[in-house]
């Protein structure tokens, strides 16, 4: 055992957040010994980035570990350009609190060593889960973890040796493999996933449906409700047993989603949450004032339903780095719940969400009120318009905004955004009707999608316009289809009685329908639905709701 | 004299805002007799369109005027899908406050008449200014106002008849007609500006002058600083006469603002403000509680400088005219003061800007403190991602988020929609460390461009990392260019006394460089000469700054 060396800051893990929380340690603290450790001999790379990888679009792995001027982030750059001293292929064993040490192993060399630290940082981040019933070890059966399992997933499709693939877990990482696999490499694709819907924590099932619609009409075999119940790898390949049948694949990718590294904290007896991940408070301080935590292994909590919550990305471990080092430094900033902003590109469908489902906020225990609508990024006469299908979730009493969800092939990912630094400042229903946004034609039409969203929310909340949901069965109401007939030819609604008047004729027209039966206004995108319930409601018409996000946004089948 | 008709609701102006008043009053108030009178044959259509239907990009003046279902917006169609009487081709020509009746005069059937209101709402929008040295009803020099005249300029540039424009004015019209004219009918456009840079209710002058050498790459002739002496027409063409010298040009188009039209209101005793706009208060109601007013023709307030002010958007008319719209149908709504976003696409370039400029700031009487940064819009591995130049200008005391602007071929408007919705709620430089963006790599980096603008101001604001403007004369520092030597080689900065030393060697090789003068780091972007500046200072040198956005943004020359 090599003799012990005592530091200012230990930082153990070298990705974002240990090194963000290092570097700006090492700026306010220009004498302070500081040393990084990582079990990788990888550090410092961008992790998600590695699906871009896997498809080709990222030519070179190399690429995610490099400055944006071509140095790579290996040990020898943070000594020279941070002024840190970063150990890699080395796992930290233990850590003694009350003697302030760590203990370590070299991978490589088998050594084992000590250091003392007078503060240290916890940035171990995530793993993936591995279900029970995958075999260890397995060469054909992976996850993506790090960046060794990315190139070794890219080498085997460049040598061809991937003709189909099996993906287990419909979250972020397995749509976003399903594109890599697919697009480039024209692999053949298995999604699987166990719940009755993919993306489970960002959509709600009616918005899901739409997107898994999608990601089947670029070629994928997706099946949702689909539990693994057995998973062999053999010479040939991976047999993946489900309730729904058995496919032969090359190779597996398990994507069940990751769990805080706290093995560590767990066992020096620092506290843990519900999902596993440190617990910490609003300085990134752990139960132990010396020690810090940062990045995917903490727990945070969301801002809207007060609750603990897992959220690894990027970004916030960026963020928590910076506010570990700050204070470290002597500063006191402070890392605020989040709202839970997320996206994801898949094919060429842009998804993206904020805040709380409506599922989520009906278990957080909110009078959840929700609308749909079927928008477009740019003015309609703009050439590059596109549709953007949006659902708000607020809260009915006091129209407070609790989430937003969204899929478009245009700009979708904005509109999230700008919602989410409203939920940052406890925003509310009128605030929409209130944003300003740099308007030209082709960045947003006059009337931006949130403000719409914002108007149909209050139209229902204090004047009783109301949408019926997406995926409502329409059986017992009679249905009024507004649209022009050319519409109604190109796209019929058959599951219900229905008569076409154009919202043009309907003040006319109206007195043709039945007053007995509940009746459901439907138009292409909702727009002309309001309106038509407005107007029979002034022709005495009591029971009319409209199609929230109309045709558009109606789950097929 | 046709005789008298009462009105419950009259509308003066059949544009964005007016008609979202009379539809939207329509809706809440179902028995109300509500009529919209306007001057021109076209109503309600999308005059931010007008420059992308001019350039070729639509097809079809029509698709100016029509919903997004193929209907034309004209007068029948607000009749029957919108319960509203629309009267064209209509002047109103006196108001008469006390008997609440306005007099009109038909321009196509020369017919007067005149209607009695219970309520009145003016929006009769804002018309070009033009110069005194402008001849008038010229053919060859003309605004561009209405539909009428872009249907004029189109089919000139289809018949050939434009080889080469003249455009008086760099502001967003002036800029997005240069490439209207310029990127598909290959016409020399000459771009002419009195002042010394474009754009420059949104730019200031360093951030203007890097989109002034972009848009001279694009073939434009631009000339700054250049106000127009004489403009005549002849047979052959038009000559522009400028301090610059003259112009020969086939066509000129005049496009150096508009005025509010508050002629009307003014002529019947209604206040109007500095600008000429119509004076409101927070429901919009004018100095007279029995008329409204929205759209272009009303004054607003800036929420940060407090002061009045005109912006005719598209965006705020429709705000406005719902405003109006649900104030006449018993509501209670506000409209608040405005923080003035605004974007345009030149070419391939986007440019956004939001709040104050720091000229702006500076007249308002605050201690503006700016930070500029060039920064990526997606992360550096990322195949499209493009480099997002931002200056963002706060309050030096106390933090407060001032404004923001920028330039990019990438995606710039987010960021300015973000921060945007921050200034609503009274943001400061904290603020921008705790947005969440929905992170995935084909979005944003995992540190956004707002974070990393944020951290800059915190840095110099809190830690004395300080920066000087792009666009300082660097002559009496001394350089540290802590680029990779292969960078400098490619783009040399020769104006200073230059030493090149890498940032990963700079803290060995320091002790190389001159303590006695001020010291000046720079690298490519900013952000390796920001960390230059702790490690000097770190060392013992006291003035050391770093420059500003980097070589990126330096301007030419």
């Amino acid at each position: 055992m090599s003799e012990n060396q005592a530091y200012d800051i230990i930082v153990v893990g070298a990705s974002a957040a240990g090194l963000r929380a290092a570097a700006r340690a090492r700026r306010l603290l220009s004498n302070a010994k500081i040393l990084v450790i990582d079990e990788d001999t990888y550090i410092s790379y961008a992790a998600c980035g590695m699906p871009y990888y896997i498809s080709g679009d990222i030519e070179n792995a190399d690429k995610l570990r490099e400055t944006a001027y071509g140095i790579v982030r290996d040990p020898e750059y943070f000594r020279t350009a941070k002024g840190l001293e970063v150990i890699i292929d080395t796992r930290v064993e233990r850590i003694d609190r009350d003697a302030r040490k760590i203990y370590c192993h070299s991978i490589k060399t088998g050594e084992d060593s000590e250091y003392s630290y007078d503060k240290l940082v916890l940035a171990m981040g995530a793993s993936p889960v591995m279900l029970p019933m995958v075999p260890k070890d397995s060469k054909r059966i992976t996850t993506l973890k790090t960046l060794h399992d990315a190139i070794d997933l890219r080498k085997s499709l460049e040598r061809g040796e991937i003709k189909k693939v099996g993906i287990v877990g419909g979250g972020f990482i397995g749509c976003e493999l399903a594109e890599s696999f697919g697009a480039l490499w024209g692999v053949d694709v298995v999604l699987i996933e166990a719940a009755s819907h993919i993306l489970s924590n960002i959509l709600d099932t009616e918005m899901a449906s739409a997107v898994e619609e999608y990601i089947k009409s670029e070629g994928v075999k997706l099946y949702t409700d689909c539990p693994l119940q057995e998973i062999t790898e053999s010479e040939e390949g991976v047999t993946i047993k489900t309730s729904q049948g058995a496919f032969e694949v090359d190779r597996a990718v398990i994507a069940v989603g990751v769990r805080p590294n706290g093995k560590l904290a767990e066992e020096c007896g620092l506290k843990l949450g519900k999902w596993g991940g440190i617990v910490v408070d609003d300085k990134m301080a752990t139960s132990d004032p010396n020690i810090f935590a940062a990045g995917d292994c903490v727990e945070m909590k969301h801002m809207i339903s007060g609750k603990p919550l897992q959220l690894p990305l990027g970004s916030l471990a960026n963020r928590q780095g910076r506010v570990v080092g700050s204070n470290l430094g002597g500063g006191d900033e402070r890392f605020r719940p989040v709202v839970g902003s997320a996206a994801a590109k898949i094919f060429d469908m842009n998804v993206a969400s904020t805040g709380l489902t409506e599922v989520a906020a009906r278990n957080g225990g909110f009078d959840a009120g929700c609308v749909w609508g079927t928008l477009t990024d740019k003015p309609d006469y703009y050439p590059e318009s596109q549709n953007v299908f949006l659902k708000l979730v607020y809260d009915k009493g006091s129209g407070r905004l609790l989430g937003l969800q969204g899929y478009s092939k245009g700009e979708v990912v904005k509109r999230v955004d700008v919602f989410a630094a409203l939920l940052k400042h406890n925003g509310h229903l009128e605030d929409l009707l209130d944003m300003e946004f740099a308007y030209a034609p082709p960045y947003a039409p006059a009337v931006d999608p949130l403000f719409s969203l914002g108007a149909m929310a209050r139209n229902a909340m204090l004047e009783g316009i109301d949408q019926v949901r997406p995926d409502t069965p329409l059986g017992d109401s009679i249905g009024v289809d507004v649209r022009q007939p050319y519409e109604v030819e190109s796209n019929q609604l058959s599951e219900l009685d229905c008569q076409n008047i154009p919202l043009e004729e309907l003040r006319e027209k109206c007195e043709e329908l039945c007053k007995d039966r509940p009746l459901l206004a439907i138009c292409e995108k909702g727009v002309r639905s309001s309106e038509s319930v407005r107007i029979l409601k002034e022709k005495g018409f009591t029971d009319v709701k409209y199609l929230g996000g109309g045709m558009h946004m109606k789950p097929a089948g």
